[in-house]
């Protein structure tokens, strides 16, 4: 690896530690089932997580304060419950429990095991756009044992702007070249890259389900490229 | 206890949860005892101490913008060395050496197995004035539990202004009476319950040495007094 020691992780977290897309539409399957609703479970998370990027572009350019992504996360189902002609099926209540299966998202199986061996020798925290809430309790859902919530909500701000990646280092206390940014995400890592962070990727592919086609492969030049974060833990203690 | 359930601790941590007169006082002998320089290590602990509150006021009064606790210390450091007759006995990399012994406190010792209880019913996380840096340093240094580090860094200002309860409790997603506030210390309580908080006291009779006088006995209506912190989480498990 490129460069002197680090001392702390950062971790993408949607898609790189947790399964969202097996998660909500087990969620969104869990509550149509019962009220005798057909549903794509798969294509209804598929579709809300589709308008996750462009949610976040008022608050990244500034036309919109920090929202957290429980808001974004709403106003989008909103949305996708209207495309898919169930807006009338969800009361208020129902789209709360409906929205907080985005803290009910299952851990990649190697995601536990691989946290806490790499918490052994390095401070280990999130740096996701879900807000402080939605990772508490992603976290105590699934047993994940960050040392420190970070990201969006401490930056006020939304990846990939470069300050979402440099407040969360600067919280651990860290320089950004002592700090490794995790990530199943290429451009994730073009951004910390770009912010002094060193970099690590973890392939996902099955992230976006069957037929996934995009970051099967790193595409840029990463400090580490592992098979998943017990891979990353073995490559980072050689 | 009174109201509904609770689903949220916050904890005091310097004194409740970790004792810091003793870690200064070991790494402030540790500095000096090999340059031969005779310094009564707990009074310098206590005299740091002791310029905590003050070096507060500006913040809090708002004469001064948030500035992290870790400066704080270090300003408070200046003038201890100062009093002391040390200031030329110590240069920049050993002032930074010896700011950083407060990540450097042993927990009490039922704090780990306290916490470690307390966490797997309830999401548990700081509301220290100290740094989101200064609590993952003493999290990794004792092996504390955090689900999450907020207080101070996340609201901008210092206890016991209520903004720091309130932010804490909102970025763990919790209404403020479904969150208790843990503290060895009942100004901090009476605070924390004028926000619309629960409270449990525990009492650290030693915190400030054999001759304590402040803080052995719980001085208001507190929702539940425990012996530590185990006892809290067998009162809780009732």
């Amino acid at each position: 690896m490129r460069g002197g020691a680090i001392t702390g992780l950062l971790f993408d977290v949607f898609g790189t530690v947790v399964d969202w897309r097996t998660g909500v539409a087990r969620d969104v399957a869990g509550f149509f089932d019962p009220l005798d609703v057909d549903v794509d479970s798969h294509a209804f998370a598929d579709a809300w997580r589709g308008k996750y990027q462009p949610a976040m572009k008022g608050v990244r350019d500034g036309a919109r304060g920090y929202v957290a992504l429980d808001t974004l996360h709403l106003e989008n189902l909103e949305t996708i419950l209207a495309e898919f002609g169930l807006a009338d099926r969800v009361d208020q209540e129902g789209r709360a429990w409906l929205n907080r299966a985005w803290e009910r998202l299952p851990p990649w199986p190697d995601s536990v095991p691989g946290l806490t061996a790499l918490k052994s020798r390095y401070a280990i925290a999130t740096c996701s756009n879900g807000s402080i809430a939605l990772m508490l309790g992603l976290a105590r859902y699934g047993g994940l044992p960050w040392d420190a919530l970070l990201g969006a909500e401490i930056a006020q701000s939304y990846k990939r702007k470069p300050e979402v990646y440099l407040k969360s280092v600067e919280a651990m206390g860290y320089a950004p070249d002592e700090v490794m940014m995790v990530a199943a995400h290429n451009d994730d890592l073009f951004a910390a890259q770009d912010a002094g962070l060193r970099t690590a990727f973890i392939p996902r592919p099955t992230e976006h389900g069957p037929d996934q086609t995009s970051d099967l492969e790193p595409t840029g030049k990463w400090d580490v490229v592992a098979d998943d974060l017990l891979d990353l833990a073995q490559q980072l203690s050689d």
